[in-house]
């Protein structure tokens, strides 16, 4: 994605590991994005009222996803008690997500694609922090 | 605010303590919409350039809370870990947004302002998460 | 809100009549929360399947005040093309979601109440439309 | 990304040109991401008081198109007026935005990339409004 290229010429790129960073930040966008679509998708399905947890978890999962893959992005004067403290929450947000998405995987394909970018953006969060110290 | 009445009219309200939930809404949406005029004073002013940090961290703590904003809202399938993630991240972003805020409240009054949401803002993050348990 | 005050300490304020400026913004963040909590509402009834027009709607308008909230607040170097795209843009998801609460405003009391802030939110953004010229 | 495969299992998918909407979608995503770190960059610079317009287009264009990225992915109930608001208003961000990255391009790297991103981003929310019709 060309947000990469944008961070790379940032003048005072931050000494965070840029390979965890950078794919910490795809898998926030993607996941956010998967997310919108999953609830969605639940919303329009015959089951919805079975799905209930599922879209209210996605919506939120989408929020933090947002909001950490902004944070993350930003590389100027970084205060890494703020990092932390928002990639930890996304990554207990995408667990509880994914958790949810994996149990309506065999009857929805949608689910079965969204826990998996879930556990992608969870892992992503959890590489981060170990490199972020 | 009308979102009150919204949330009031829900066919299964959340068991946790309405008034700290709604107080941690309004300060949530009030510290977002504050931080975001905050950083953009201090885009304005002559000093931008030792602003910096306190726009980086007004643009975070909009972001966060936000999304905490959101969250918070979310009555149906509550999942209390989710819960407490996001609010524990919004109260320390709050924390270090107000720090940084705080140190220009001399100079600038919008930060004195801002700086004064941010501290309800955290005390109410703080409240809810105690009134959750 | 705290915004407002926020907002009269910007070291260059806009030229935009004040009065229509703060009301648009408070009513955007108001009707994005409401239509939050009002989508949230939907999910947890027992006729959800019925309200997925409804759901819908509400995390358009949500998304679409969210944002034209936050551009609206800015006040530091404004383009007002930018501006009145993103107002008008507003209106129109105000009115389609209005009009679809109000279909449920006889059965759904958060729906009913969710009708009156879009409809003040629409209003609100006509006004400062008029207002910018 | 993975959002396109969660989009392509939705029960009800919307008759819109599917090329024209997965591109616009993940243009938005890219495209606020982008200036959500150029914006970053800028405020980092040498030149940042130089730059104001440029962050504040920057952060306009990130919240533009976040939400019409979230309004275009949902499949569910889809309402013409409204999508064809939001991706009208995201357009118009875009080129506002770019026209003030490129202005900026020679000796800015990161202005040059997120220029680019802004084009395409106008670009494919015209060809999704003309497939939309």
């Amino acid at each position: 994605m060309t947000v990469q290229d944008v961070m790379k010429a940032h003048p005072q790129p931050t000494s965070v590991d840029h390979n965890a960073l950078l794919r910490c930040i795809e898998e926030c966008l993607d996941c956010a994005a998967s997310c919108t679509s999953c609830a969605d998708a639940d919303l329009a399905g015959d089951d919805v009222q079975e799905m209930a947890r599922c879209i209210r978890l996605c919506l939120d999962c989408a929020d933090a996803c947002d909001a950490t893959g902004r944070i993350v992005t930003r590389q100027t004067a970084p205060d890494v008690g703020v990092l932390r403290a928002a990639i930890q929450a996304c990554a207990v947000v995408c667990r509880a997500c994914g958790d949810e998405c994996e149990r309506h995987a065999a009857h929805h394909e949608h689910c079965r694609i969204c826990a998996g970018v879930c556990r992608r953006c969870e892992q992503a969060c959890d590489d981060l922090l170990a490199a972020i110290g």
